[in-house]
């Protein structure tokens, strides 16, 4: 097991002790299927209901609100939109499907197949404050627009989008909203009323949850059609077997998550400061962004003027320091700050950092010298600026 | 935990301690993403590969061959299916899709709904044999028909079609052919040249794999598009972070699966026959059925006329027994029965048992006289044969 200070929490978060202790006598003892009418199906139900009420509870659900467990967030995001196809597209005719440049790669590409299938996908842009304001997307609607599908915040800048006022909008124009919520989760105090998503995913990860958990939350009276089909499981919603210990798991990450939120929201924010401010006293060539905006309270990303990314990340990494230039599902930081109007040759020198509740304050502190020291030994070998 | 004498394998078996052993240190150390370009995601990479090794020897699987681990069976059925869409009938109009009256909910309700697409979906009849024969694929076929989705065997029934046959029937014909491979896995002695699928699916949960585990087999050269987009995990096949400790754990169980097939085949084979012939001694009115046939070597499925099965199942599940009538993504044993020919009231009767290599002939025996007995009751309380 390779040790070190991780600060990549925003692509996968360790799964906690409790959520891996609550699944394991769902692996080794009580492993039958709830879809079997015997009792090794049935003694399943006490922890299925427990586990949906803590989701329910992180999430501020109503009971008459749906929620689906799923393998992934990805898997959400492309239920959500194939189901606009079917839902919406194909009964009124409605074919535009919206979300934006630095969105994450489920929805941008789930989008883009459905143009192949007649629909229009279109790119809420960017503004310099790293957010997707209301009038970008207000800019991106005509009459024909079904959905309009954003992450809450982006994973490697923080930077929170105007959900609400964008929510408002959709619901005048009769658009659906979807809401990935993956990297706020645990990090941010919300109204889910206030919100007024008609979908939200996520993805376990990120929540201290095991690998292959992931909800789609559905607001009470939305429709929504199934991504897999196959019986009766999950309302008919999702077939297939229920996935009990991930559900049992995710329980556990969502009650730990709610837990934790004003921890993370204070001190994690404060330790996320100091990595900020640190870096940048140590190598005042580094800058940060994004500061003043309404941002997760544990991410952060920096740039470090004729370093290319890559080789600091590489450096960093051969020092056991874990960062992130995106990549997997995520979008590429450089063009992330690209789109936000940065200059593309210093976008490219951008690291994303996110911190975990269980980031100490110990490992900010070398991660600063660990940083800046390694950022000085490659400011020697200069990318040029012009280049 | 309940504990009793569990025949319901083709729902669910029993996760084996050495796959949650194995997949244990992915949950608690090295729970890093694979996407991730250091070292936290790149110590993972070991495991994933003997993992997959692990799952293509089960398979009998060639390197070229593309092989995606998805969250349940369930998954890869409606990826195939709506892969074929995507990828043949919009393209050349071919928009027929074959599979059978007995076949289970995932394929059934997968085409369905691409018949509000403009598919017309088909169903072959089962013979009286139990089977899907080749002939009865065939009379369903026309130029238009672009693919055949089978389970490779009944899992209430175990009767086992014959693949290869039709297979050739694909080949000749120019049509896709998926395979259900659940119920057979570890269970059956196969050459996969000449099996002669495109695609080969499966479930985890009956493999002694944890839930949430699945598998989707492609041979080399077919194409497939994805069913959840979202970046450039698994090959572009399945976005979404991979399920590393599931992965693991499929890989463990596909180990063990081919370390005991031979005992499986043989030992439990022997008690399946216990089994059928000690409760058609104990209560003769009972009826077995394809035990002529080429049938799985863990299930039977039993009549009990005048009885009803739902109260022989709640019966049984009283004395802690634990066996099927179908449900969740698979079909009413009744209707099974129904389908081959046998008379509809005696079919309603009709309750299924799967071992798996981990049942006893201490079990096998205890349930023989458990069956017997519960039978001897209920059969006071006969519902009418006119019925």
């Amino acid at each position: 097991m390779i040790q070190g200070i991780y600060l990549d929490n925003s692509m996968a978060a360790r799964p906690s002790d409790r959520a891996v202790s609550q699944m394991l006598p769902f692996l080794t003892d009580m492993w039958g299927s709830p879809s079997s009418p015997h009792l090794k199906g049935q003694e399943l139900f006490p922890a299925i209901t427990e586990s949906y009420k803590a989701i329910y509870a992180l999430l501020g659900a109503k009971e008459s609100d749906d929620f689906i467990l799923t393998s992934c967030g990805a898997e959400g995001i492309n239920q959500v939109i194939l189901s606009c196809f079917y839902n919406v597209t194909r009964i009124s005719g409605k074919n535009q499907l919206v979300t934006s440049h630095i969105d994450e790669a489920p929805a941008i590409m789930a989008m883009g197949r459905l143009e192949t299938m007649g629909c229009v996908c279109k790119m809420a842009e960017a503004a310099p404050s790293g957010m997707i304001t209301a009038q970008a997307i207000a800019d991106t609607i005509t009459p024909r627009t079904a959905l309009i599908s954003l992450s809450w915040a982006n994973a490697l800048t923080g930077v929170i989008n105007p959900v609400a006022e964008i929510a408002r909008i959709c619901k005048e124009r009769g658009i659906l909203f979807h809401l990935d919520a993956t990297h706020v989760l645990g990090k941010l105090f919300f109204d889910l009323e206030e919100v007024g998503a008609d979908y939200i995913t996520f993805n376990g990860d990120q929540l201290h949850a095991p690998k292959g958990t992931g909800g789609l939350y559905i607001k009470a009276g939305v429709k929504c059609a199934p991504l897999i089909l196959g019986g009766s499981e999950q309302a008919g919603y999702r077939g297939g077997s229920l996935n009990v210990p991930g559900l049992v798991a995710l329980g556990a990450a969502a009650q730990e998550a709610l837990e934790s939120r004003d921890f993370v929201c204070t001190e994690i924010a404060r330790l996320r400061d100091k990595l900020e401010n640190g870096v940048v006293e140590a190598y005042p060539e580094a800058s940060t962004y994004f500061q003043e905006q309404d941002r997760l309270p544990n991410c952060t990303i920096l740039t470090f003027p004729g370093i290319a990314n890559e080789a600091l990340l590489y450096a960093l990494n051969r020092k056991k320091v874990f960062a992130s230039i995106g990549g997997g599902s995520l979008q590429q930081a450089g063009l992330i700050l690209k789109a936000c109007g940065i200059n593309e040759t210093l976008a490219q020198t951008a690291l994303s950092f996110s911190l975990s509740r269980e980031t100490t304050e110990e490992e900010i502190d070398n991660a600063i010298e660990i940083i800046a020291d390694a950022a000085k030994r490659l400011s020697k070998l200069r990318i040029s600026e012009s280049n």
